[in-house]
């Protein structure tokens, strides 16, 4: 595969999921298990995947584009023994999808070998970066993360041990972080102040699980026991263990957009269960923007609980109006334009038995270029739909993040330049209206926490500095 | 590959999905279009996949294992130049799952080439190959298609030509055939005369597209004209369209199992949805089988439909219990038996906050071996549901299929083996219902064909000996 | 990969390696062995390789593009369990180098399974394909394999038994062939009634060996025993070895351009050394055509041998004057037109202080197309060689080869067009000469046959129609 | 690929060849020219190939496990456009070859992107590694190349430009490298003072091209300008050449080994010629150590010009007595030990007609093992050799090198610990002789250098610590 080495290129906006295991005397196959917990990860990246172990003091490790199922066999599993184990499932949206930029990524420091596993977005990056090349080191990649290891490995030489490092590293580092750590002896996680990336973990019989969801503890068996806290350097090691909190209590600001779309709707996270949001979310816009209709159907797969809630709170039918396609490969011949004008449709289709005579409300959960709604639009009237009304259940996407969800920049945000008027029109809607700000913030149900939505409101947690 | 050259093991049941377009001047370009035609049908075979196109007298082709987006890309596909084309995508259960066995077949014979993608499963296929045998022919695949190219061939001999060729060979086979043969000059389509497997033709401008479901014709963007009818033999070439129905009507048999879980919902297939058969599953077991519950559920992907159905029908609310991770590749590490235990779960998650406290009806399509039902209803009552009642939206499966549906062999089919309150108590279910043989008979509305339903009341549409 | 069904094109020529081995009662490792033997007979074929293996009556094979360590790894020679093996190796020379022609040949007839694997070429193979297809035969490939298949198949229906049904295929079918096949029982070896392409058969412990060429016996550890004589069908089983020699016999022509260049120097082929063959032609050659000069060179690997013949004889000292890239893969990418003239030089190299300032005498063993000898010449020329004599130890190549040799076609070959004067002149050599027919024919020193000369006299040895 | 990261375990031995262009207005296709030299100089590695371009300030590349030709493609090639490239191709001994040590390496640094291509050995990068350490750089392979790097970071920051850098590095690094920079602006070459690894440029028209070998000059049409000498840094860029020169001079210590095995005998290197050095080896052997014989041979491909030189001295006849074959993989199946047993001979064979009834003189470069020499001296008498007679044109191997030839170490040595009877009775020869040192060093006829003979009499020409 070509490489580019593109530091001259914008940073990547990375989407990731992280997974840890640290057997406790259980003598649990640690490989296995990540395979496992990345696989009920794959949503949040399907780029590259990678696994590390500790093999009595030596890291092993394999990653690869590709999968999960792709990129690890038997043959690789049986090799990766070991007590403590971390993986890392990575998506990047530009072109520069490179397996130098693949985790978790794995170097030696003064003190011996570490591993790391990173989900999240450091605002202050380049920063660090010309800070730490003023003072001779090198980068090989693009991630956040080499900046980490390096950051980790300097101020191990001035401080005593690791736990005073890694409360070093935090106040150094700003942005979203929910971070896993491999060294010969612990598996660390870290989740940035304002908690804005998800991590949690759980147990099985005496030993620990660390995921970016919970849905991926329930994938390997794990009870849940808690939210890994903003703030928080927990340490799991043979001592048991040992949670710091070195900073100053910061308002919390889960990402609000993990509950509108990233997450996995059977994740219960920071307390608020993902699926139960969603349909609330469906709820309230039913009550913010009724509608006369015959049928409420989803987007699929993101608009089909908000789809739910709307059924429910107005009374009117919900129905299965579009089927999407489930072989999705990596790689997909596209049709060109004349096919796309003769009608070759290649995701959806919409059941025209369910859809014919019919006034349709559909429900998605956001709308960023807005090109693919239109399609959908256009194939449910070509579908016999009477009227076609669109309800999304956030607000209008506005402005793009910085802290780890994959968005294109704001010139091709539609909603950040066009009134909902103008594009209820572009995309041929015979009516659209977005879920309210406030709506959406009554969703997670629960939730022990602030939100960040920057995305709408451009509030964003940490500054930002224009890239 | 290690391939087994296995014909002393039994016949691979296959399933399939066949493609085929004939350009009428329209200068399409026919690979691609098969490519995205076998896209739409990749549910119907995920094993392997091929294109042969006739490129001026001359057959190119390229089949390999794998997923139609991993066996094409656009070198192959901008090569494949030609005016006619067909494609298959297939599945086979048995461990040997060869490449010589993929498809189209491409073969040379007295007047000259031609390439043969088949769906379905001939019934006097060892018949006709010792018949073959014993006047010298050799055969190097398990492939019904093997047999039929030979047929072809030995008829074009006494026959003065293709039609009177094909009419000799439909009153020579016995089963279930769907059928598309690529010839210099002509792409022609024959279904068998019980109408077993679907075919279906439409038009995009003055071309012609035939394909296994309706769902790949839309794929393309063409215009649904009519179905292959039970016996038919269509020619399709320069003069036209030529329709022969050479033997004496048979009462048509169209599997069952298409409308119960094979075919996509998107299709309408002999005059009926598939989506709305499965809704009017739903219905009919509502009312037969009716239960006192607070939630319905479906098995996902396969009961989504007739849960709504089932909801629509009995008033008691739908929802989203279970999810289904998406991302199943080809080969997949099996958890160990221990991991199993411990509750390592891949393909399934339980919404625990729609579930808990809930008396729940779970709609499935049918019960095979029970193992899945059974890990799902603990799932479920795992996540708090105060009753699990099973209902499945056809009748008890009880005997294998020998007309192109993959099954078990009786000895695996529990329904064959236990009574329904058996099967109840194994896979630990509070009720379990089924729909009744005349409830299904009453989904596929409007169809204009009869029934096969061997594999619930062993009335097999054509005499199979015993295997 | 694509595949072209190319019946349309002519035929290729192929040239091929084969080797078995039947194990009688010495529990030997029959797929390792295979795979060593083809491993010695690589410079036969260097396209797909194959091995099929009886396994109690089943035959399992492997068969894939590439060179035999590319083709085949532990696992699956572990799979290949049996008690007879057989194995291929292939190379041909047009566009169309297609997975589907790759042998051994498996196939089903009428009293069970058949594999085989062919070195040679039917001249009448059109005409065979021609009344077998009359009578309804399918063709699937180019190969005559499949052609023989299909003959034993007819022929076993009217013979009684395996014996008559080879020696009535023997009676029928026309040109060169080495030709081993599996059964469940028996390992059979053929050699065509001219015995034009080598076979030769040897012993480990009790059990048998078949190979192309001794050099394969030697790889294995096998015992030389004896050739397969022309016109011979051995077989070989439980019962021992059963000689048959059905046909008249005929006048022994074994192909001269296996010693000439083809086959692998350390063999001995039907009783005479191929080295000591090319030896003694550099010999002759030195006393037909003596010049005065200052060092012997021979071109890389095929005209080393008889360099030092024509050292020894003529008393120049011999040298390595020119280097030869050993690491040539399949794919390699050419120099453009402009890099080639301004010097990039991919497959040779001159030794400048060995040739420099001497008149070299370069032995090759034959000139096809002249390109690469008029390169070398000028590499010579440009490495300081005061005078360039080139000495070619065979006869000008002017006529296509039918029988298993790779050949250009007749205008490619420049000694069919151009006297060698007008040659000396194209290549740029201060003098030119070839060995003489009545000289190349007293190289294989103690040889028990008669030679097919037909590329040097277009005496074919059996009639062929122009194709 | 699994991949260790394994810091634990001792640093791997590499021997390497590295290939540079400067495009000075010539319009080259740089990527081409890198790939042919690459291939030219791949008998240095057939581990890992990598070229990196400066693509207007950009760094592009490429590199992969894997022979030349197997890891790059017109597709690949064509994208690496630019005016500057840098190649690298490396073997390594260890099980632990890893992708992540491939090269050449690019990192961005304080001041932009910079490419490494080294071949060589640092005898102080562990010490050089703790002190980076110490001051918190990290490591991510264990490459000497990421240490320079960091150096050459490091030193950026202090000096105020690459020039004062590179003479920093210099005086900082001990041991053998011969090193290739790509900067956006330069191509820049280093060879250390006592220029243990040979490194030469030349010229295409205006432009310029560095290579560890002359036969890569040769292979791309280069004209040789001169050796890069001992001691010096090279920049080439738009301004022209400019050498600097910082070091005291040092007496020049290159690798004797080069001429004895690792060169390819088409190289000038230093101004003696590799083949001419290797034929006079031969002769002095002659001369030291005479015997009575019928026939010289050499052992393919690392005996064959001493061979020819023991024979022109001797006047013993020169003969082709073994064959090699020549189509070896990465990957080969073993035989088991009962096949060894059994006589399965993979690599070689004996020509019995040359080698039948004589008294053999064969000639190696070198003993390293001895396993080798012992299999053939029983491979020749089996053929039936009167009596086996070894040569080896050097002096007993007795000292791992730790300056960049892949050696066992001392224990697996077996001059190191067994007297040359010991060693001749181990290998069954009749008669064993080494060349004398003295005599070695008189046969790079024409250098303008001194040697390393550290191999043969462990004078390291730099200290080194036990490792």
């Amino acid at each position: 595969m070509l490489t580019e080495n593109n530091y001259v290129l914008p940073k990547q906006k990375e989407a990731c999921g992280i997974f840890g295991v640290y057997d406790n005397g259980d003598n649990l196959d640690v490989a296995r298990l990540t395979y496992f917990g990345l696989y009920a990860l794959q949503h949040r990246g399907q780029e590259s995947a990678g696994i590390a172990v500790n093999d009595k003091g030596t890291i092993l490790y394999h990653k690869e584009m590709g999968l999960v199922p792709e990129v690890f066999d038997d043959v690789i599993l049986d090799h990766l023994k070991g007590k403590i184990a971390i993986g890392h499932v990575r998506y990047s949206t530009t072109g520069a999808s490179v397996s130098e930029n693949a985790q978790p990524m794995v170097a030696k420091y003064r003190v011996g070998q570490i591993a790391l596993a990173h989900n999240g977005n450091l605002v202050n990056a380049a920063q660090l970066r010309e800070e730490m090349e003023n003072s001779g080191a090198i980068f090989q990649s693009t991630n956040d993360t080499e900046i980490i290891a390096n950051l980790i490995s300097r101020n191990r030489i001035l401080c005593g041990n690791l736990k005073d490092t890694l409360i070093k590293v935090m106040a150094t580092i700003r942005g979203s972080y929910a971070l896993l750590l491999l060294t010969p002896k612990h598996l660390v996680a870290m989740r940035d102040p304002n908690g804005i990336r998800p991590l949690c973990i759980g147990k099985i019989k005496s030993s620990y699980v660390i995921a970016s969801e919970s849905c991926a503890l329930d994938a390997v068996g794990a009870e849940f026991i808690r939210d890994i806290l903003p703030g928080e350097i927990l340490f799991i090691g043979e001592e048991g263990l040992e949670s710091v909190m070195p900073e100053e209590k910061q308002p919390s600001k889960l990402c609000i957009f993990e509950f509108v779309y990233f997450a996995r709707p059977d994740s219960i996270i920071d307390g608020a269960s993902v699926h139960e949001a969603r349909v609330e979310a469906g709820r309230i816009l039913a009550r913010e923007h009724p509608v006369d209709a015959d049928l409420v159907i989803g987007a699929p797969d993101g608009g089909l609980n908000a789809a739910l809630g709307y059924s429910r709170e107005s009374g009117i039918p919900y129905g299965h109006g579009l089927l999407k396609n489930k072989y999705v490969g990596r790689t997909f011949i596209q049709p060109s334009q004349g096919q796309r004008e003769t009608g070759v449709l290649i995701k959806f289709n919409a059941m025209r038995n369910e859809i014919q005579g019919k006034r349709i409300v559909m429900i998605d959960d956001s709308i960023v270029r807005g090109t693919t709604t239109k399609r959908i639009v256009q194939m449910l009237k070509d579908a016999g739909a009477k009227e076609v009304h669109i309800r999304i259940s956030s607000p209008p996407y506005k402005y793009p993040c910085y802290f780890g969800i994959d968005t294109p920049s704001t010139k091709d945000l539609v909603a950040s330049k066009y009134t909902v008027e103008d594009i209820r029109n572009m995309i041929g809607a015979d009516s659209l209206e977005y879920l309210s700000l406030e709506g959406l913030l009554k969703t997670p149900k629960g939730a022990k926490c602030g939100f960040c939505t920057a995305c709408f409101d451009k509030c964003y947690p940490v500054e930002v500095k224009d890239e």
